[in-house]
């Protein structure tokens, strides 16, 4: 089912969002408060990526192993800062390798990106919506996982340079139809902006003028934390959270 | 903390006494029931040891990972038959690496071992003891960890030929009086007998007339299973069970 | 490049096989002698599969480090025995991840496999003919890789039920008008027979009344192993090895 | 028998220094020059250290694999920049484990520390040293390795407060004396100072004004490299590398 969080701000060490805070990703791997549709921790494997320099490409960090286990990562997190963060730790679904190639973040140029949740009835349910992508996208899939080919639907609409709020609510309205019952928790940052789903699984902003923080579970008990209704975006950055309805084609022809 | 259990009797399937019952040590790596003194899961490694010649030596098949991540194990432990089994899965204490070289089975020809527990203290408060060790057993510690170090205490009275139970009676006083506080569940086999301590921790043995079971926690309902008192040795062979009150020097001299 | 052995015959262990031979697997792993097409070394993963019961599934140990600091398969190796067995060590082509799911051998069923070679241009010279996969199995790709692709285009072609040398001739076949240059030699086996592609790169066979050997380079100095001319599918079992020529349909079409 | 490398000087990215240079330790990894007393590769694990804070301690990034099938190192290099760096990549010695554990550099507080080479009859030529040193050093030593009892006896005399040239040359007598035709090329860096033996195995300097380098072969054509003598000490900063003979206690007492 996996957790994640993005964060957009003034730069903060990896560590000061991850491994530090009471309910942090680290705690969240092996006691997680609300793990719905399964699972009970989060200890296969795990990932973060950040932005070296501001505007720049995004780095990753990423392992199949329990996030508590790594030797190197405690090190990298208290000294790598970054004015963008979004990280992931993976509770791989029934069946679906544990592998570093299908630990979140997916990543591509400035873009980072992480699913929690899970498809229905994969791979056949998304076959046909598989088939829209170019070949060679199915051929480079990360894993042979839901959340790869997630990633692929939506690195496919932000190469054709749509507007990442448009991809994200398309994406998930488009797996709902393929998929019905799918947990869609999408998340991806490009280091200044944050674009979030809420479709079946819990999540949560801390938002403020200077930053915004998007994650599965708040990290501690700041009263500033507001849960995204369900079916829901968000388009976060510092200073502005908007939240809108995700509806499926179906709902608004019966609207 | 760690899960374990040892098995001798009829041969069977490393499968059917890990991976298939219903709280088998796979159910207990991500559930297990009572982790007294910290720990939720068993995901830092695990282990299997077994007899391919009855009578020969043991051999292992260890990871890091956790069990359920393991992409050969189900396979081989569906295949693998043998009349004896030891097997473990490994939660570390903090601190201590999680690397293969920590994870349980401990093996030296036929014996196979396993620590379900915590060394308080460790490594200042067990020094002296190890100081009667010979140097090369310490240069050669399967790993910087409590349990490795009671493997080495074990193994040196093995090879000196004493009795199994003796040398594992006389490694809990030891411990317990130069580590007061200690958890301290010993598990060891031959392939043809077990013999466990429950100090500080659960430990449950399901008997019969051809085949015997010591586990950390009931694999399934079976109404056979007892569990064993605290502070007590078992010494299990088909057919006969013998449990035994541990005392250390200091109670004895008391008494 | 990878190197990769496939054995049908009296039982043997994998160890006789990958282990022991002077020049097996092992030693190829950091010593091979022909490694056309660059690389140097065989060390970014291996696996061997084998048949616990004759007739029936495959069974896969795999690993994404090298095969000599496996710490398990030795032990596994010595004590498993099996009528047919398929091993390879992995050399990753540069830009390919390595991960334990991009070792061979692949397997489905009663079938393993393993590609020695290299698909030049992939993956967009393949797409054309990876779009006549189906959607599914593009999904379900064991690896973003080129041998995982091949692995696909011949799974296919078995599912059909269609004869597996021609499976074999065709793919080759059509991967090189895909992307002329490839180095493309195939290894199959069912448990019962053997067949392997020639194309590119170095392959022998062994042969007698009751065994067959087919490998990337002799593992011992036996005489009677015999280098398998460039361009040639070999179908081998027990007392019959053929050799066939391949051609592709524009060799044809000029002939 | 590994090879390594440490700078010191204006700050450089770990990538400058092992992974872009023709012949860095990435390239040594699989094509190393020269390897005395055999091996054919480093691919047993790898690892570098550094300085985020000038004068502060030290942090490391290792790994169980080989260096060229990691994923996270490379983008973690290109953007990790420190004024001194140390790195090694790992060919273990046969019997020795390959774990993560066993993986240079070596690390306490502010000390980066490598050994390059093997002690003749481990573990038993050293006992007698090993037996000097205190207990608890042996129960965590890092891993049952020559390097990590290398390791332990350096860092001993280091915690005395001792003299870093002192220490290493004390410590290759002795441990020559105690086993005979052992190579011990150690490696050590505070972040300012570099000290390194040469002893049985090869070593070369490249200094200047500004910045020192000490690797096992050069990473490039630069005229300035110069090789080290066999038996002797290196210590060496920017603007200043002296080189001393070593001579164990018997030759001296020859002499």
């Amino acid at each position: 089912m996996c957790r994640h969080l993005a964060y957009v701000g003034p730069p903060v060490t990896v560590a000061e969002l991850v491994l530090e805070p009471k309910h942090g990703l680290l705690h969240q791997s092996y006691a997680p408060i609300d793990m719905r549709g399964g699972g009970t921790v989060n200890a296969d494997g795990f990932g973060a990526g950040w932005y070296p320099h501001p505007g720049g490409a995004a780095l990753r960090y990423r392992s199949a192993a329990p996030i508590w286990s790594d030797q190197s990562f405690p090190d990298l997190a208290r000294t790598t800062r970054s004015a963008a963060v979004l990280a992931a730790v993976r509770s791989a679904t029934t069946g679906m390798p544990v592998t570093v190639t299908a630990a979140a973040p997916f990543a591509e140029g400035r873009w980072l990106f992480s699913h929690n949740g899970v498809v229905r009835g994969w791979p056949h349910s998304v076959a046909g919506l598989a088939a829209g992508l170019p070949v060679v996208d199915l051929l480079t899939l990360d894993a042979p996982t839901d959340s790869a080919l997630v990633w692929a639907l939506v690195r496919h609409g932000l190469r054709a340079g749509r507007d990442p709020a448009d991809v994200l609510v398309d994406v998930t309205a488009e797996l709902e139809r393929a998929a019905p019952g799918s947990r869609l928790n999408l998340l991806l940052t490009d280091g200044a902006g944050v674009w979030a789903t809420a479709w079946g699984h819990a999540l949560s902003v801390r938002a403020g003028d200077e930053s915004v923080l998007v994650a599965s579970e708040p990290i501690d008990h700041d009263p500033g934390w507001q849960e995204v209704p369900d079916r829901h975006l968000v388009v976060a950055r510092p200073g502005t959270v908007t939240t809108h309805a995700i509806r499926t084609t179906d709902e608004t022809r019966t609207a």
